[in-house]
């Protein structure tokens, strides 16, 4: 294969075979298990040679793995980073659209970088994961205005995170069922209450919210959630009735 | 040290005996990477001799690695087992209160068991894990009148045992902060808000929410979480003005 593909060699910049090199291996890895991934497979994908492999990954498969799992985690940080403009549940929309057309074009990277089960994880891969976690985190509080969160709007960012990532591997194994438009408008529907409810006993859960909702619009994801709730008031009544009298 | 334990073999029955060893392998098994330990180790943890526990565990480290992921999934998935009485938010408080004592009691190994990061997980054991996050869905969602889940209902409390698995793993990290009960609050309420949200575009969840309000009190977690929302309205009052306006 190395023979055929030797025109490339000259015209791939190092950063363009390196990049290239990388995807053929983010792809193997994402397939199988990291111990049934040689060098020469890495090769074989890219159609170049395995002397070839090494002059860029002098560390082997070992280095091509973290290689992988890292260039992954960067463009999953990446798809969050969206512009400052407009009311903020419609940016986390517009990061959530970008998020989750990386699991639907990625699926088996994604599964391998996040799902575990079967992929043997090192001290440092979990470090780069926990680093996405982390990054994903400070770009959604950007857009509430928060740059250095206490612990109870971090742990809030994080568990929301959790449940994206859970949900993303559900949404793969489920066949990508519901469409992913309805799968995004639901995430940012339960970023919405989890900021409203945390609101509810933090305080800078609170001024991130009161500082969120100006901003915010009737055709918001934040507006048409809150009409699409106020019919449930009623329901409540029993709850939130004003005599004072405690069941 | 099986010399001063003689005594103890002929006290224990079959089944304490093994109870005991599963205890010490899931101890070790909690603080070292699998192939850190040996079955020297778990005979010395628990004071017999090693061809007492070959005689248990026929299969060596991997079953009593296999056992012990199945005892510590059991363990936690019982811990969602509460009574069906009173309000429905009162027994889920009720559960995760169960729920985080084992994360308490037994940190290093609920961290070995959800966390990864060095645990080599094999497809045996993620499909245990996968089990305690089926099994406690379907607790969760037995107290909200709901037996067999739809898809949308069914990713919701999986999503929210996500936030719950990765709120737990920050809170051992962070030194156990905040307080245990406030930990509980904020995930109760955490899922009457997920349940909410979602309420307002799956039907499902939608009479989920209708039968398990009724039954809620004042004083129990739902009622006092929709008490300290309600204030929060006039903030939202541009996104539900009743003229109709769309800005």
């Amino acid at each position: 294969m190395s023979s055929s593909a030797a025109p490339a060699y000259r015209r791939m910049s190092v950063e363009e075979r390196r990049a290239q090199l990388l995807r053929s291996a983010v792809d193997l890895f994402g397939h199988r298990r990291p111990e049934d991934v040689s060098i020469d497979d890495v090769a074989a994908a890219a159609g170049v040679s395995r002397p070839l492999v090494y002059r860029y990954f002098p560390g082997g498969k070992q280095q091509l793995y973290e290689a992988a799992v890292h260039g992954a985690a960067e463009e999953l940080i990446g798809r969050f980073a969206v512009p400052s403009q407009g009311p903020p549940t419609g940016r986390l929309a517009a990061a959530l659209d970008r998020y989750l057309a990386y699991v639907d074009e990625h699926a088996p990277a994604y599964g391998a970088l996040l799902g575990g089960g079967g992929v043997a994880e090192t001290s440092r891969t979990g470090a780069i994961v926990d680093g996405v976690r982390r990054r994903a985190g400070e770009q959604v509080l950007r857009h509430l205005g928060v740059t250095d969160p206490g612990p109870r709007l971090a742990m809030m960012v994080r568990s929301w995170i959790a449940s994206v990532e859970a949900v993303s591997l559900i949404w793969i194994d489920e066949g990508r069922r519901p469409p992913v438009g309805e799968l995004r408008d639901w995430l940012v529907d339960h970023f919405i209450g989890l900021l409203l409810v945390t609101a509810t006993t933090d305080p800078e859960a609170a001024e991130a919210a009161a500082r969120a909702l100006p901003q915010e619009t009737r055709d918001s994801p934040a507006g048409a959630l809150l009409a699409r709730l106020a019919p449930l008031g009623p329901a409540a009544a029993h709850l939130l009735g004003g005599d004072g009298a405690t069941p």
